[in-house]
């Protein structure tokens, strides 16, 4: 089995940056590996998270969403994530089970145990090895990118909901330390880009 | 709180016919009543809907249908069923959380362990006070209905998986003596919708 890989941060937090320099790292290494996102990864994950991030189902509840969240994860652990880890390729994927217990659990107060239950099929079959945490606080998250982006449902959450999220990924980064690696943010991207891949090669993923 | 009744039944058991049947009743006795349908009944449960019946969805597995239909519950029992219920109208669904579990935990194999978690909203918020049941066996059905229909990728499952579904549904019944009530099918139409009048007004839901 090979290396299962998260990365995860708050709105703003320049993940998508960094995800896009790691992806050219990777590239140059010549490493064989296979970049995912979440929700989406497969034809069938993107139809759901085309439901999900859709602006005009603003009824949608907390509930409905965080099964929706789950429902494109097992899609994308069953045809994308395990026959990847089988055949020796590195697998990474932004955002995963941890975005649902920081966003839905955490902020959205839906709670860890209900979470979990619904998580059962991630849980038990395909946990990260480790999950990369770009920590930087909302605030200073949103200072640097200017504002919010008005055509995504999640990001007119409010600051108040962001600070959740944030909450609950640090109390998620302390119950599971040896998983967790911690960036600090405050430098350049291109320090922060070097932090990821020291870390990653410290733990033999690379 | 007014009563929830779901109706449940086999491919092919005469349930959209019932059901039909049944809408014309109550508009007759012009009862306050709203008749949903699953997965569906609210405008984001119908576009969750349209994931899961789209027959070029072949690689979803069983456990992203199961999610995909607890979604669409969970949004129905918010935005529906749970606000009539409290106003005093009656509740009737085609279809509800037996079909999870004699589709999905029995037919499919999925047990009824995870079935029952991923659920947990609805059974925790929502049980029907009664299921009314057309109790007839997929082979006498699928003769009486003169073949499958090919758009719709559950009913292409096969003669088996249908087999496992009624199995299901009876080992349910055994298990919720109180709230399932058996309707024999074995006459017209007419025969079995008297039936379900009569059962449903022996226990005063009507």
């Amino acid at each position: 089995m090979s290396k299962f890989i998260t990365f995860e941060g708050c709105e703003g937090s320049g993940k998508s940056t960094q995800v896009a320099l790691f992806k050219e790292y990777l590239e140059k290494k010549g490493a064989k590996y296979i970049f995912l996102r979440e929700p989406g990864g497969t034809d069938i994950s993107e139809k759901i998270r085309n439901v999900i991030l859709d602006v005009s189902n603003s009824e949608m509840t907390d509930e409905t969403e965080a099964l929706l969240y789950a429902s494109a994860r097992a899609q994308l652990i069953s045809q994308k994530i395990l026959p990847s880890l089988k055949n020796g390729t590195l697998v990474f994927c932004d955002r995963y089970i941890d975005s649902s217990f920081a966003y839905q659990s955490y902020a959205r107060g839906l709670g860890l145990e209900f979470v979990k239950k619904i998580n059962s099929y991630a849980i038990e079959n395909c946990m990260p090895d480790y999950t990369v945490f770009l920590n930087i606080s909302p605030t200073e998250a949103f200072k640097r990118k200017g504002g919010v982006d008005k055509d995504d449902r999640l990001e007119l959450s409010g600051a108040d909901f962001h600070e959740k999220v944030y909450s609950g990924y640090l109390a998620l980064a302390k119950e599971n330390p040896d998983r967790f690696i911690m960036i600090d943010c405050s430098g350049s991207k291109w320090q922060t880009h070097e932090k990821i891949v020291k870390e990653l090669e410290k733990r033999g993923v690379l």
